[in-house]
């Protein structure tokens, strides 16, 4: 079962996001990031790598696309709050930017 | 060249849009529609197909997605209004997700 994130687990798992250029979001136990690519179709094709993921872990992101920027928040709205599942996605969609 | 619609061609062009559940964006000159999928497959797989087209007739939406929504918002930056693209686009839309 997925869980909410205890305070054992949260600092380790976010640090590293937080590196990486995840943020908290104000007023909400979830995460953000924006990712910007050369173009639209370099933008939309990570998505579409991400999505398959997403799909396949049946943990969705909320995010937005203008041309070459994707806005992306994660949160696990079953659980009220961040869970594993929002730094592994976070973590795979670093690694398909990369 | 693409051009801001005038007074005459913009009712022709909005009207069937209006009617199919597109509606002006309050301050803005643009459109934009709500789009509710079974399931965030369909969803993707939607913006998917949208996503070759935008790119195919170099004209991009603005959107978000949640799972099986997706909010989408049309307007033509490089003339700071809606154009004709716009109603193609959005035409192409209604007829991908019917």
């Amino acid at each position: 079962m997925t869980e909410k994130l205890s305070t054992e687990t949260r600092g380790p798992l976010l640090e590293p996001l937080f590196a990486s250029g995840w943020e908290m979001v104000e007023g909400r136990d979830a995460i953000k990031k924006t990712f910007v690519f050369d173009n639209f179709v370099d933008a939309f094709g990570w998505m579409t790598r991400v999505a398959i993921w997403a799909e396949k872990w049946n943990h969705h992101p909320e995010w937005d696309n203008v041309y070459k920027t994707v806005n992306v928040v994660l949160t696990t709205h079953d659980v009220g709050g961040l869970s594993t599942l929002d730094a592994k996605l976070a973590r795979k969609m670093d690694s398909l930017a990369g």
